[in-house]
């Protein structure tokens, strides 16, 4: 039976390393945060004070942290995880970081004899409590064979995007898009209003047309014409533009490391800086709707 | 039973009244190119060689021409259809053409004792052939239930967006929609393919998260990711570049019409104007995918 | 010697039609509204209270109206103008409107043996009441010669662009490009600012570099800069942001005309729009800066 | 008397170390193209095989590089500048390279008691070539004052632009301002031919107008409209393309340091990145006016 060190008691993480808890794996925990190890040790994880005493019996390490450099230095720095853990273990970094920190990452960690996946997820605070979050995988196919069972602890989907990093890339490609589908969707509706259109009506005519997208499904961004999602609520909640803006400043560097030619994209990330730098960075996403209203 | 006057036998208007008489309708036909007056008739129409003649035992017309300054000369211009048709009847409109000008030939219609529908189509050449059409309407109620009896004949799916002008808005609001996605997707899939992903793979990923949406559903830009798409043969037929430049253009001016703000919708008419004018007008929309490729 | 007919007393044409009556022209004037005709009266103008009074004896007309729509009615409405003035008039048109609506009317004007100009302003209120307009004039080169002594009692600089309708779409190609200019200049500034750059010294070099431009030398829109421009009097007065959305409007209808490809326009447009959305409609066009600003 | 040690000959660097010598410095000169050394030593440079022979004697160093890696590897790489040279050397570095490397740089050698300027320039192969180089350069007062007799010898207008890095913040801004101005001078030409217009009067118009810019004064993006300019010479020489679209990834990098807002920066970088990606990218930076062009 592994042993898992379950690193970044955040919103996300807490959630996952309860749900492989529930999933009667063993797992010890840390964060700098002491009260989030208290909550996981309540809910049957074994807390832990410091990086060494986490990763002392430890097969398999888990991190769920808020950007690169904080990886990079809780697996390499001086104490750090590298310093610490026996041979061969797997590591399970499912931060959303620079693809290309991901490669250096798990070329580090082979060249000391472990094994490293990218494993970023999609599917929000929401998703990692009901543990149906969706993992995008970066790595070789026995490493992403062997992590299989402790993602589904965690997870519904989980695919195998390419080598180590590629998880990141499609991750961020993909949340790219999904910022131009918001404000494109946005905009779509925003225009049928302006000339006196129902947008209810309007997104029943779109979701059977070729404009139906993710957002006109699941996530309207106009307000009550869908229940039960953030624009029917304020834009409470969701995922927050402020880290929709964290995601795309990641696309920009993403598309310069090759000099992808992404205009549209760009743009969303304006349109989208400009919403967060008006107020708006602790609302959900979709209320990029509001930057096309008329005053 | 009803007597169909239909004018406009181009691609999409040639297969649209072969399939109302296949319906069992009785349909006369006009148009300038004679030979496809012609072509009608041997498919069980009724010919005829002017606009009086086609309109003399007519109580419904079928329109389906290329702008909206066509149809005004066909309905009002020097013994057009106004000037010798019966009473009370009811036109049909299937052009895609500015909703404002759609809703000044309502006006002038009812004026005089008619009735009028917009009824814009989606579906393209293929569509039209196979009868499965989508219109998109705009109209009283009762106009668009008389209607479907002939709209059924010619689709399958019929939505009624709203009042007179409302079909052409909701169209060339999706179709805007439409553009953002397809250039979007483009974008994302490169910007994947730039940093060593399979578009296969990331096409499957992103088919099942948030980015979702039609293109990766149906109509995929990179080539031979999906069979069966213009994509995966040279970007040949499907609908073509000058022809999303043309609604692309109604959009701009429907956009203008009550100062919407469209910043995505106007960067893909940006690009796929450049695209156009760099000589692929005649390919395939999905083409865009090439504009973002390197050198 | 000339007896004009001036009509449209706005904070423009009231300014302007001083001038020609300081310039000792014989002037009538006519306006809807009647205080402001009192106040021309009072420079020395002669007061009229309707158009067929106002062009009685004139043998020029000038007129400054908001849109195409208002001198298409002044001119050619029911009693209008041209059913009251005598043979072989030279009408100056000093609004700016559509160049298309301009070259309609000056044809239409030909076809009834009078003579047009098209001689849109720039300089704003400032330049209307100092005389230093600068006028930008579409038409042949005799009546741009015969209209030399009117323009230049009213501005400065006057331009021939071309034929009828050029002098319109000289001066928005010029106008679209000064929102690119402003938009552009205040995105760099900000952008050193936000890397620690003092806006003055960043000014100072880019003045003496080739980002050099006329907002830069004459109309620095970050507030304290430069003395005497708006932007260092809270963004009061000089161009407004409203009047910049007109041009921008005019700008993209001229586009529009020929498909011609301004992604930067276009982009320009959709940021002084939601701009004008936030409220600042009534600040000068160089309150812009504040878009790019962090919360 | 000074003793420099130059390093990087290339196009720029070979002209700009002649002018040292013919201001009679004594400068010691290392490229890793030995026939480049041997072009300086023949027009009276001090030759050298290798670094520390470069900077045996050295107490000024002046660099001019490709990138921020070629200038750290070359100050701090094995048996580098800093392990060779005597204290108290002033580094006077005139790449362009990202403003935060430059940061470090100086902080590096500052710990290491030497003195550091950013000053990268301006100008071109022909400015460098004529001596009358624009020099934008970052660091503290007195080491700015030092280093003007070195670069008053290599060009004319040398700004202090602030503390170190703020050289190249300076310089990446003004060139992001360039590309806008460019592209958007660009667009604003076509479109005004488009309409009709000849673009020496247009350009004529607003060169006096508030579209006036640096492109207009003296780098016209339309053919034979300015003798003399690379776009009167089917854009051969100038600033290239591909140098442009260096220095907006700079830009970009720049304006991704403290989430700087600049979308009409990013639309102009996506338009030299297609017009490069088209096959331009050995072209001058004006033929970007191509891409504006109807087919």
């Amino acid at each position: 039976m592994a042993n898992i060190a379950f690193f970044g008691l955040g919103n996300m993480g807490a959630s996952m390393a309860k749900n492989l808890v529930k999933a009667n794996f063993v797992v010890t925990v840390y964060d700098l945060v002491g009260s989030q190890v208290q909550l996981l040790a309540e809910a049957g994880a074994t807390p832990s004070s410091s990086i060494p005493e986490a990763v002392a019996s430890a097969d398999v390490v888990i991190s769920m942290l808020p950007a690169g450099k904080h990886v990079d230095s809780l697996y390499f720095g001086a104490n750090g995880v590298l310093d610490n853990i026996a041979d061969n273990a797997l590591f399970i970094d499912c931060s959303t970081i620079e693809s290309k920190t991901a490669i250096n990452i798990g070329e580090k960690l082979r060249s000391c004899g472990h094994r490293f996946i990218d494993a970023p997820v999609s599917g929000g605070v929401a998703g990692a409590a009901a543990g149906n979050l969706t993992f995008i995988v970066g790595g070789n196919k026995t490493d992403f064979d062997d992590a299989q069972v402790y993602l589904q602890a965690m997870g519904k989907n989980i695919f195998l995007a390419g080598n180590i990093g590629a998880g990141q890339v499609a991750k961020i490609c993909n949340n790219m898009l999904l910022a131009v589908l918001m404000a494109g969707t946005s905009e779509a509706l925003q225009m049928g209003i302006d000339n006196g259109l129902d947008p209810k009506v309007m997104s029943d005519i779109m979701l059977q047309s070729s404009g139906r997208n993710w957002t006109l499904e699941l996530y309207n961004p106009c307000p009550d014409v869908m229940p039960n999602v953030p624009s029917s609520n304020q834009y409470q909640g969701g995922f927050l533009v402020d880290l929709m803006n964290k995601d795309l400043a990641l696309a920009m560097s993403t598309a310069a490391e090759n000099q992808s030619v992404v205009p549209l994209g760009k743009l969303a990330q304006s349109m989208f800086q400009m919403h967060g730098n008006a107020g708006n960075g602790k609302l959900d996403f979709s209320s990029i709707f509001k930057a096309y209203k008329h005053n």
